[in-house]
């Protein structure tokens, strides 16, 4: 295997780590891997009539091309970008920024930097919208903003975006929202293209057939990155790569399905909490990324015939180490119902040693010439063995090194996965029936028009409650 | 009820509200409260006999008198303050910072800032300690370290302040390393104490009797926010009354006891999952801290008499907006084995209204002329009724301001409710035995004398992994 490909060992996931009651053994891998075949190769199939798009995304140049030229006509003159978009419209951009650029990237002076600062609103907390705005006031000029909703109607994204045009429109007039905006959107229809469509607004397409927890290698994610300077050359590249390694019908050469049918068998046997725990600051919103992509493919309450069933691993995001010495006591010693995703990092881009002094105290010689790249690497693996020495089944993802091409592996490694767990579980992975009923009661409550009903019966559910401490 | 005083509100837990397999019947609550005022008479009692100390922090003047004089003294020239702590030294710290600080508190102008930029290192990942470092470069002179560790042995802290250290004295000097340096230590004994006496550093107490994860309220937690500007006396001051509300023995005007009650008749009827869900970007970090505190205060693997036992809620965070769009889909359709306590801020500090404007589509007309504030309070309940029509049990905390006197509040409810619920679940709160085998395992592997044994064993198991993917 090269050296620059993502590895999954999980050997501390089986029997003869953790005990029969908590591992799972080799001929419950044989037992399981007929199942996940047929899952592949039935993917496999629906992938040539037209299902599981996202798959074939990194094959896409005219995607690369079209986002490359937009991030030069709307990149280099600006100061800040803010991207205006909630869920799968922030996450993946989120978490290929963490990964990618300096964790201070802000602070920069723009010299050091590869790109604008950047800021996410994937929230309408007031406070934080209205310090941002006077952050921004008097750079507004060179700010461009990327309004990300497929629909237009996320009440969020939207919000925030009806207050954005009105201050462009005030502040730059009609040229400057043409120039200070990029509406990321429906090729075809939706609020949101029509508006821009009827203002001559400049626009990229959120594809069809892929969904927003999915849609992270499209323009969705990849826009905001290439402003910002990532190579998404390369990693799509990376992407493409593990595409068709997750193609492949051997369970012992495609991680993809060895992660599905373990974390299968895990939540099965009642191991309902999947914890991904990067050893990496610049992981950490991978793991969020994850956690969505986890729960709102996988948590659901029918088959694909519509059958009742309610199924769904909860997805946990930890962080190594600052997470030891917060959730492993409960880790070790609470009830044995998570398996844990260790992610490593062979080879960090800087690394700082650790000086000797004659001062130092005896109990701290120790670290003395061992660099912070070695002692996280030595956490990593003590707490996996911890972790094993209390019977926690654990699985071992190791990037060699953090960069575009491993990045974008491992974006496509938890997709694919994710599609087959849907397989596994017999559900569909790619709706989320279950979150329109909160934003019609959102609509009732704040008064949309074909919504009044709702709201009458809101209000009479909203009495003063009896129950208050 | 004074109107600057934090409410909790249960009545979405009941079965009236979610069902009888799923909520609480007002007989069971009447039923559990003997237990609940049993535990309270307990803890009182001991609180006399000098346990659960934490309780009496916001009423030790001494103790803000000294914080409030360093701060003073070590702040003012400052235009950037490090903080090297990990979990508890950490946690709570960063949780005020965020809750009283403006979210764009870094980006802000000095003049425009109450005090000193601020970074936590709570972890040791080499590029974003490395990188740190580059941005403080030329100003370190102006550049506070906050070392914070009851032992000085916390390998983390130790790696980072040996590095620091170095930096300072051959950046600084010896008297720099004075004038820059803040130990925050055991006050009697440790490896950091002896130290930090020997060179002549100055030092503030990590109280005795008081564990790191109920360390905010001592000069861990206050020292940082004093010098970022925090009205600590403010914060003491919500804490206090709230210290004062939870020795009530009457559940029913009682939150920590309700809260409680409530929590572990949801554990021992199979929700195990505790969602702390703040609607409000200030309130995050505070669901961070939260998540130590549950975690690794209840998660234990024996009783108070050494019994096995084996228990522990696994606390989850979450964050309103944001998470509708990521998690929902499975809080409403997957296995109902979690229970949700929404919080909700009464009045914003800001607020952005939505202006109105002809070209608006009119699918979001009704968006016009309403604020961030009120979408925001709409969505948390509309999500609460949502949950409820799922019959997911919802526990609602409301702030009617974020301030240092609710934050204070806040707080002190969660530290009692963890200390009842240790009562409850018949275990002890204030350990942690399970995180000293990764610690152990991370010496040994770090090559820390005395260790060698242990090093010698794990490198036998440390062999190629045959289970690679």
């Amino acid at each position: 295997m090269p050296s620059a490909t993502l590895e999954l060992d999980y050997a501390n996931a089986l029997a003869a780590a953790v005990g029969q009651a908590h591992g799972v053994s080799p001929a419950e891998i044989r037992r399981a891997q007929p199942a996940v075949k047929a899952a592949i190769v039935q993917i496999e199939k629906q992938r040539r009539q037209g299902e599981h798009r996202y798959r074939d995304l990194p094959a896409d140049r005219e995607l690369l091309r079209t986002v490359k030229a937009a991030a030069r006509r709307f990149g280099p003159r600006m100061n800040n970008l803010v991207v205006l978009g909630i869920g799968g419209s922030a996450l993946g951009m989120i978490a290929l920024q963490t990964a990618l650029n300096p964790p201070l990237h802000n602070l920069l002076p723009a010299g050091r930097r590869r790109g604008p600062r950047l800021f996410v609103m994937d929230n309408v907390d007031p406070v934080q919208f209205a310090d941002l705005l006077d952050v921004l006031g008097p750079a507004l000029p060179k700010t461009l903003f990327n309004v990300i909703s497929k629909s237009g109607e996320t009440a969020e994204t939207a919000a925030q975006f009806l207050i954005v045009r009105d201050l462009l429109a005030r502040r730059l007039g009609k040229k400057g929202l043409a120039r200070n905006l990029v509406v990321t959107t429906d090729p075809e229809s939706g609020t949101l293209r029509d508006l821009a469509d009827a203002e001559g607004w400049f626009t990229l397409p959120v594809p069809p057939g892929v969904g927003g927890r999915f849609s992270v290698l499209s323009a969705v994610g990849l826009f905001p990155a290439a402003v910002c300077g990532i190579n998404i050359d390369r990693l799509m590249a990376g992407a493409g790569e593990m595409s068709r390694r997750v193609a492949s019908r051997s369970v012992r050469n495609n991680p993809a399905a060895m992660l599905a049918l373990l974390l299968h068998a895990f939540y099965t046997r009642g191991k309902r909490m999947h914890v991904l725990f990067p050893y990496g600051y610049q992981l950490k919103d991978l793991a969020d990324w994850y956690r969505q992509l986890w729960a709102e493919s996988l948590g659901k309450r029918v088959d694909r015939r519509g059958q009742p069933v309610v199924v769904g691993p909860t997805p946990i995001k930890a962080l190594g180490t600052t997470d030891q010495h917060s959730q492993v006591q409960l880790y070790r010693e609470g009830p044995n119902d998570k398996v844990f995703i260790l992610v490593s990092v062979e080879k960090f881009a800087r690394d700082v040693r650790i000086p000797r002094a004659k001062t130092t105290p005896p109990a701290l010689r120790y670290l003395e010439g061992a660099s912070l790249g070695k002692l996280m690497a030595a956490e990593r693996r003590a707490t996996e063995l911890a972790l094993v020495a209390s019977r926690r089944p654990c699985l071992h993802l190791r990037f060699p090194r953090i960069t575009p091409h491993t990045v974008g592996q491992f974006i496509m490694l938890w997709e694919a996965t994710t599609t087959l767990m849907g397989h596994l579980l017999d559900i569909n992975p790619y709706d989320q029936p279950a979150v329109q009923l909160g934003k019609d009661y959102t609509y009732a409550l704040m008064g949309k028009p074909g919504y009044e009903k709702q709201a009458r019966a809101l209000r009479r559910r909203c009495k003063p409650s009896r129950y208050l401490v």
